[in-house]
This record gives C-alpha cells, sequence and structure tokens, in this order.
C-alpha cells in the first residue's frame, strides 16, 4: 500500500532537480544538534514516515533512483514496519549488517553531480566529513539546501513556550559567576568569544528553563553568544516574559530575534576569535562567520557536568520526591499485580501521573521503560498499545523512569518480581547487583576515567560467562537533559575524566532474549574522599533512594560486605524516605527496607 | 671540570656550519627504533655523555646557543650527573616541569633557518612531526644530516654476530606460513608488498635470531623485504652461517646486504604499494622508497602477538627452567641473608649465573632489579657498585628478573620478606597480592582490551588511598624482545584486543618512597574460556612457576576465594618443579608451597 510519503518524495525530487541537486543527505536533528528536536526540526520523519513523538534516530539519502533511511539497532524493527509503502528503504548504522553512509554516497553519486544538505541542520564536523568524502570523489557539495523550506508546507511552527527562571538557590551559582567560568574556558583555548548552540549549554549558562519546547528536558530553543563585554540570547521574542526579562537585564544579557544569529555572526568584527564546537554548531552557521572561528569549546560542557554543593544538596529532594512516587508506584503494583489487569501503558501512565502530583516536577526525564518479562529485555523497549503486555503470571517486571524535578532530573531502573521468579532469575539479578554495589563503592585517584571503572559492574556477569553492551553509566543534568557529557561509564573509552560533582548512572543489566530482562540503576556522584600520599582519591555517593527487591537476591553468591552494603543503603532509604511517607506506605518500604540477616 | 664531551660539542657545531644546519635533533635510537639500539648507534651517548651499558633514553637538541638533552623520569637523576661538565644541560621529558622537544625547537629557532635531523635514526611519524612544526613556523627542515658520519672517529662497527635457526620443533610455524600470514596482512591493507623494519618482528618472521647485537634480546639488525614473489633479507653478510644460508634458501629468501636496503626500495617499481609502519621506519628508508608507501602494518605485530599451542607448551619448559634457577637463588638467600654479605649486584651475579647454567638460556631478558627495601621503591632501580645496598636487618627484598630461553622468555618478579617485615609491609605486599589474583582470574568475552581489565588490578590499593603509576602489564615475546605490542594492560587506552594466545605480565606493585618497593609479576596468557549464548569468553593462564612469600600475606584481609587460588597455585608450582629439583631443594619448595589453612 502507497502512502502519502511517496508524493513527499516526488516533490523533494522536484525540489533537488531545480536546486541542480543529484543527491541529498537529510539530517534527523535541528541546528543545536539536540537529541530530540522540536517538531518544526522533524522534516526527515516527516518525508520517511519513520516517526515517533518521541523522536527517533535516523538520516536519509535522497538521489534520483534511491530512496534511504539509515537508523541505529534500537529501531530496526520500528523503522523497517514504518518504511513500508514511503518508498524509503532502511539502512543500518550499527551491528554486522553496517553501511557508512558516507562510503555509500560516494560509490552511488558520479563524479560531477553534487550532493546537498541543509547546512542548519549538520553539525560542521558531519557536514565537513561529507564534503571531503565528495572532494575525494570529485563530486561537488553544496551546505545550502534547505530542502523542507520548498517542500514541507504545513511545517510546524518552532515552539513558542513561555521561559521561566530556574530558582539561583536551587542552582548556587549566579550567572555572572557562570558566564566568567565560561570565558575563563575562552581564553584558555586561545578565544575572546564564544557561540553556544547546544540547547542545555545555554539553559544551564543563563539558569533559564521552560517546558515542552523538547520531550522530557526544560530546555529552549536558542543561541548564546558571549565576549567580555557583550552577552546576546538569540531567541524568539515571545517566550520571554516579565520576569525573565528582568533576569536577563540583571545579568546584562542582551536579547535579539532567534534569526539574527547568521547576521550577527557574519559581523562580528574580523580580529574576533569566536569559539564554537564544531560537533555542536551548525554548518550554516559556520559559513556565515565573519570572523575567526576557533574549534573548541567542550570545556563548557564540562562547567555544566559537576554539580556544586547546592546542586547536590537539592537532588537529594529530587530523590526524596522521586523515591516517594515510587513507593506509592511499587505498592500499588504489589497490590494489584494478581488482578491481571495491570498493563504496561497503565502503569506508564501511573507512574508519570505520581511524579506529576508533585508540583516541581515539570515533566518526565524520558518515556518510561516499562518491560513484563520477555519486553524486558528490549534495551529501549517503548510499550504502545500494539505492544502493551498484561501482568501476569511468574516473572520479572523492570521499571526504568525518571523526573525532571526542578531541584534535579532522576533516573532509576529497579527489576522486581512477580509472583514466583525461578533461580535463574535470582542469580542473574544478584550477578547483576554485585557489579552495581562493586561500581558504587569504587574508590579512585584523581585523573580516573569513567572507562577504568566500567569492568567493576561487568566482572560478575562476565565470570558467569554472560554480559550486557550498553553503558554501565552515563552523566546526568540538573534539571535538564538525563544525558549530558562529558563523562560516561563504558566499555569506550573516552577521555573525560571523573570529577567531583559530576553525575552519572549506575546501571549494569542483562537481557536474556525472549525471557526477561534486568537492570539495576541508580545515580551517583563523584565525591572526594581523602588525599593520601598519592594524591588525591575520589569515591561515589549514592542519590538515588529507594530499595532493590530483597526476594530477587541470591545470597548465597553476595559477600558479607556486599549484604551490609545492601542493608547500609535500605536503612538510609527508610531514614529519608519515612517522614514523607503515610502510615500504611511507611510500613510497606519499612518491610522492604528490613535488614537481610544471614547466619 | 670540562669533560671530552665539550669537544664532541665543537666538533658538531663546525660540522653543522659546514653544513648549513643551525639547530639539530639527535636521536638515541637506530634505524630499526630499537629500544635498546647497538653500540654503533649510542651516537647521542657518546656525544652527550649521558650513557650505561644497558641503554638509556634520551633527544639531544644542539644550536649554536644550547645543548641540551631530553630524557624521562626514570633517568632524571642520572643524567643530570652525567651531563656536568659535558657542554649540555638536561631537559624532561614528562612529569610536571616537562617541556615538549619540538615546542622548545621551533621557539629558539629564527624563522628561516634550518633545522637537521639524521633520518636514518627517526622514524617516519617523529620526523614528520618535527617538521610540520617547522613547516608551521617557517624553519627549513634537512633530514639528512648524519652528523656522526662527520664527528665520530671511532664509531664501533655494525654487530657482526652470528645468526642461528630458533628450531621450528619449539617455534610451531614455519617460515612459508609465517610469510603467508603477514602477506595476508598485507592485501587486507590494500598494499602488495611490505618492508619490516622492526628486528623483533623480522626475527620472528624468519625463525632467527642471534645473540649479543642487542643486549637482552635474541634479534639481529636487518631490513625484510616481503612480495608474493620474492623475500629479501638485508644483512650483513658475516652474520650469515652455512646452517642460516640453508635455512634462508628452504624458504627462498634471498640475501642482500645491509646497506643495500636504499637502492633497493628506490627502485621498486613504480605501481609497487609497498607498507610501511610510519612509527617504526625509518624517514631515511621513506625518502628513498620509489613506489606508492602504503602506511599500517602493524598488524605483524599482532602477528607476533599471538603465540601457538606448540609455543604455549614450550613457555612451559622456559618457566620449569626458570621457577629451578629462582629455587636455588631464593633458597640461596635464605641460608645467607643472616651473614651481611649478600649485596644486590652480588644476587645479580648468581641470578645470571644460576639461569646461563641451563644451555637453553642465552642471555638474561632485562638487567635484573634486585632492590633492598629503599631501593626497592625506585622501579626501575639499577644496582651499581656506587648504589650497592647490603641486604642487612629486616625489609623486603625485591627481585624482577628474566631469562632469554629458546623456549621462550621470562619475566617474573617475587618480593620477599629478610628478617621481620613490618605490618604495614604485609598489608601492602596482601593488596598488591589481591590485585595480582583479580587480574589472574579475570573472566571476559571477546573483544574485550587491556585498559579495560588494568583496574582489576588496583582496586584493592585504591580502596586504601594507594597507587603504582607503572603499567599492569606488558606484551612478552617468546625468545625475543621482553617487552612488545600491540596489546597491553595499563590504565592508558590502547586499542589493541586482548586474543587467545597473546601473553603479557600480571606486576601490580606498590613504592613507599625512601622506605620499600613491591611487585608480584607472573606471566599471563589469554586463553579461550567458553562460548556461551553471549560469545566467546577468554581467561588467562598463568604461566610463571614461583610460590610468593605466605610470610608476608595479611591473611585477615584475604577472602577464601584467594586462599584457596594461592594454594592451588603453589600445588601446581610443587607438582611442575619438584621434578627437577634435588631432595634439599625439593624439601625447601614443599614448604614454601604447603598450604595455607585457615580456620
Amino acid at each position: 500500500m502507497e502512502k502519502v510519503n511517496v508524493k513527499y518524495l516526488a516533490s523533494l525530487r522536484k525540489a533537488m532537480k531545480d536546486h541542480n541537486i543529484d543527491a541529498v543527505v537529510i539530517s534527523g536533528t535541528d541546528p543545536h544538534q539536540s537529541e530530540l528536536p522540536p517538531m518544526h526540526w522533524r522534516g526527515r520523519e516527516w518525508l520517511t514516515g519513520f516517526a515517533s513523538v518521541n523522536g527517533t534516530n535516523g538520516t536519509a539519502v535522497v538521489t534520483d533512483k534511491d530512496a534511504l533511511c539509515w537508523t541505529d539497532s534500537r529501531y530496526f524493527i520500528q523503522a523497517e514496519q514504518q518504511l513500508k509503502g514511503t518508498g524509503f528503504s532502511m539502512m543500518k548504522e550499527d551491528g554486522p549488517d553496517a553501511v557508512d553512509l558516507i562510503d555509500w554516497l560516494v560509490e552511488h553519486v558520479d563524479e560531477g553531480k553534487t550532493v546537498g544538505i541543509d547546512g542548519m541542520t549538520f553539525s560542521v564536523a558531519y557536514a565537513q566529513r561529507i564534503q571531503q568524502a565528495c572532494n575525494d570523489n570529485d563530486i561537488k557539495f553544496n551546505a545550502d539546501f534547505p530542502q523542507f523550506d520548498y517542500i514541507y508546507p504545513d511545517r510546524p511552527e518552532r515552539p513558542k513556550n513561555k521561559l521561566f527562571v530556574h530558582d539561583e538557590k536551587v542552582v548556587g551559582q549566579d550567572v555572572d559567576s557562570k558566564m566568567d567560568d565560561i570565558m575563563t574556558q575562552v581564553k584558555a583555548e586561545l578565544a575572546n568569544s564564544i557561540l553556544l548552540s547546544s540547547l542545555d549549554d545555554i539553559a544551564w549558562a543563563t539558569n533559564l528553563r521552560t517546558a515542552n519546547d523538547i520531550a522530557y528536558s526544560p530546555i529552549f530553543v536558542s543561541y548564546l553568544y558571549v565576549d567580555d563585554a557583550r552577552r546576546i540570547l538569540f531567541i524568539d521574542e515571545e517566550k520571554i516574559t516579565d520576569e525573565v526579562k528582568k533576569h536577563l537585564e540583571k545579568y546584562n544579557i542582551e536579547i535579539k530575534p532567534y534569526d539574527e544569529v547568521l547576521n550577527f555572526v557574519a559581523n562580528l568584527p574580523k580580529v574576533n576569535r569566536l569559539l564554537i564546537d564544531p560537533e555542536k554548531t551548525a554548518r550554516g552557521v559556520y559559513d556565515k562567520i565573519g570572523c575567526t572561528p576557533v574549534f573548541g569549546g567542550a570545556g563548557v560542557a564540562r562547567l555544566k557536568s559537576i554539580k556544586n554543593p547546592v546542586m547536590l544538596q537539592n537532588i537529594d529532594i529530587a530523590m526524596d520526591k522521586d523515591g516517594v512516587a515510587l513507593v506509592k508506584f511499587f505498592m500499588y503494583i504489589e497490590e494489584n499485580a494478581h488482578t491481571g489487569k495491570l498493563t504496561e501503558v497503565g502503569l506508564g501512565n501511573l507512574l508519570r501521573d505520581l511524579r506529576l502530583a508533585d508540583p516541581s516536577c515539570v515533566d518526565e526525564s524520558f518515556h518510561p521503560i516499562i518491560g513484563w518479562n520477555a519486553h524486558g529485555a528490549i534495551v529501549h523497549y517503548e510499550a504502545s498499545e500494539e505492544t502493551d503486555f498484561t501482568i501476569e503470571g511468574d516473572g520479572l517486571l523492570l521499571v526504568d523512569s525518571g523526573g525532571q524535578y526542578t531541584f534535579g532530573t532522576t533516573d532509576i531502573t529497579r527489576t522486581i518480581a512477580i509472583g514466583n521468579p525461578s533461580d535463574d532469575m535470582k542469580r542473574d539479578f544478584t550477578l547483576v547487583l554485585k557489579g552495581h554495589i562493586a561500581l558504587a563503592c569504587a574508590r579512585f585517584p584523581e585523573g580516573t576515567r569513567g572507562a577504568q571503572l566500567d569492568v567493576l559492574a561487568r566482572q560478575f556477569l562476565w565470570a558467569d560467562g554472560k554480559a550486557y553492551y550498553h553503558g554501565t553509566g552515563h552523566g546526568v543534568g540538573f534539571f535538564i537533559n538525563c544525558h549530558e557529557g562529558p563523562q560516561n561509564i563504558r566499555l569506550n573509552e573516552n577521555p573525560a575524566r571523573l570529577e567531583p560533582g559530576m553525575v552519572t548512572s549506575n546501571e549494569p543489566g542483562l537481557y536474556i532474549e525472549d525471557k526477561y530482562g534486568i537492570r539495576t540503576e541508580n545515580l551517583i556522584a563523584v565525591e572526594k574522599w581523602k588525599t593520601t600520599d598519592f594524591g588525591p582519591f575520589f569515591q561515589f555517593k549514592t542519590l538515588t533512594m529507594f530499595p532493590y527487591d530483597k526476594s530477587l537476591m541470591d545470597l548465597s553468591i553476595m559477600t558479607p560486605q556486599e549484604i551490609e552494603w545492601v542493608n547500609d543503603y535500605h536503612k538510609k532509604v527508610y531514614n529519608r524516605l519515612s517522614p514523607l511517607l503515610n502510615e500504611e506506605e511507611k510500613n510497606w518500604l519499612a518491610e522492604k527496607t528490613s535488614p537481610i540477616i544471614t547466619k
């Protein structure tokens, strides 16, 4: 059955002809390289039909003969289905049958022909890789082909949500101080000004937020220019309230229209040295810059990643609120699991309601992953009407979810038993838990990188011939993106060092295809431990407050130290959450956190 | 007091003037980028006076004003002393006061002036970095200034030692098969021929060895060219015996004079694509290549690093022989420590004699590190007449040593107590041992890199606020260099994966300045463990056979599993070594390997 996308594709090919473009590469992101772009920049989804409200990852290529959409292994099944009848075929970005997009391009476009992109939706770095490959193969390259301006008549507008000020008492650092830190970074990179494109960097720098510009993160569409004399926010004026205007005035931040950024960078004095991050800045912006661009600026992400003591205190508040919502949630499941009426989708809605009941919770921090048995084994499972499982019988329920509280962003996974879990389930749960504990307990010298610690979380699974393939920990923002850099804890090397104040997840897991999935996740913050003759040493503070399912623990493979760690943690959870609970909830939590007694 | 080096320096400056060179960079290595070059290529040592029979690491720079010699932190004290009165000053390559040589160069050489090097003693990659920096600063660059040809009249000749064939029954792979493997690698890198410069690669590929071309490794000075039709060894003819000639003929390897290599590469057919490793090939060779050079070739080091089952069996023989020498050595120490007559230098000589008593032991695999108490804390300590300690009183003796047996290369460190060790010594010894055991017991999926496992060996020290700064494990050759790549187990990222057959050391340590040093080292080989639903998993087989000092173990911080591992290992050591020992030795070993009994 032919879908409407076939028509869109035909109009795209006409536009290509009109503009002498033989092949077009179509980005799935926006001028800010956002992980989840606003609808205005979801043209690739509109064109190909491979789409979801929560965003997808995909890059399309269209020539006169071919129409292809690359995506990663999380989306292979969904993309294959959605692309049927659209004229597009799926290509794999990773896995054994992966095809490199740029390799494909230069093999299928003839010498002398022209490849076009919309430079506003490609990073400088990615566009450069395409252009270089074109040059090497005598193919022309045009970075100024904004295809959706020609073919997407009902394109959604840019989001117009109002900003609000993120209370500086909660943030612990005012905008002047952040601007000073930024300019110190700028000068360290031998520049004298900076253009920030990354929306989480801008929200962090300005202590401003909004809701709903982008799903699951309170960031807003804008650019920010800073030098010693000027601070300019490029933003749609409708987004500015009186309160925000006052805030901006207080910190000498001028407002200019969002689209003005291009003229502005074009007219910067020649002597300016403008720092931009080539991975985060649009090629279309770069092409306009009238002064010397300096590549760098990743230092701002590092500044953002280091949470100050005030933020860390407030994260504790967010964690308590989150813990309370989860107590209500898991109590409800326990009481109702036998009814056979609980479904993955229904539980997701309930959990959202429970979190948003707190006035400081603005949104979820991502679409919750609620997977019953076999669905738990799909790492990025997203329950929908079509896939929805009813919770019945025996097994494991995996719940990975989080909230955007003004006090901080949360992200937690718990796996619980329903009915009678098997011995395999218990053993696997315990192996995952042992790794989770080993990472939580790690102590390490200054300078240690996440990739060095990753094995601590995997070692017990590996020793049992088992493995998981995702990272053990991602950086987490503060009432901002749930995924942020520069640090992480992964198999892959990442030169970013773990520094006090950085928050990451600690989430080992195990996935038994078609059977069950296990993941146990807390957020942890790097903190100073002590300085010895061997220099400064760091450790992790566990931030998340919610018990693990004791009924899933195989005590025969746990050490006395591990059991003691669980008991200590559970005691802390009870002490922190119980003052916020009613009697019934308190009793439930007391039972869930009661000490494990061993002989 | 002025040393003779001042005269050498003057003649160098005259040669520079004669050749229009304003600054010269002088390499400390040879055309093969050897770690320990033959005396013929120790011109930098001769010139600067910073020298030792075992080789030093240093690169000199001379201008009309300055004469400097860069070295690394292992040599700061030695270099500073030896450079006194030579006209040279020391510069630091690493540590807090490090100065980058190339940065220094471009800051101190004026525009339009000329930097010269002897291209034969610089790798393509290093020379390129110097040249690029010169270009960026409008400095001229001349890679053809062989300074020692002009100023070093009594320069030692190239080594003329005879080769011998490394018995193919011991090696387990004949030369034809190795050449096939090499050509498969060459074609995988889209080349059709290869020039090997690295001496250990050539010794491996030809199954030939010598003694004394280079200290501590049975490799020999040569180049090897291979394509589908020809195999050519460039070597001084004096080195070839009749036996070797027959061996070369059998495998269709032509012999050409060593110096002929330059003409040969110059005259290669234009269509040739010659694979060279830019880190291992001399710039002087590269400059002569008359066909298309292809950078790559690191795959040969990988082939060499993977020991086949025959080699692994033979390594067991080498380990048994080494264990026997060590039983005699440590028995002698135990019996004579009270006399106050044992010295570090004396013990080093004894150990050498004990190893070389076995006819299959051709050399030590490095200069032994024998450090009593405070000397043990100097990681690369080299006992000499001047520094020699007498072993007396209480403390720790660290012995790091190895042999070049035709059955394989050994490298082992044991730290033993003399008299009454302190509780701190015992605790630290045990923390090091726990890390050593954790690494020895690691199981891990295919694809794992050494840097991922490194923390296993450090974790217990870190948790005690302690650390060591050297790598945990280096690759080890097979009757060849004691240090080889591509794999290692280090803090620093290295993309090389651990593959079955690769041998590395497992040598965590701890160094308490001015007090004592601890290191515990075995060699371990990666081997297949089993394949599960999660793919192939690997483990380590411990190769080295010698007991740990039980008297240093603090059992209160060891787990039952760790104690069991030690007991199992000790049992194996006894079973393997005892048939090779006399009654007295056997009794000694029985006591040293008797099981640790815990309640």
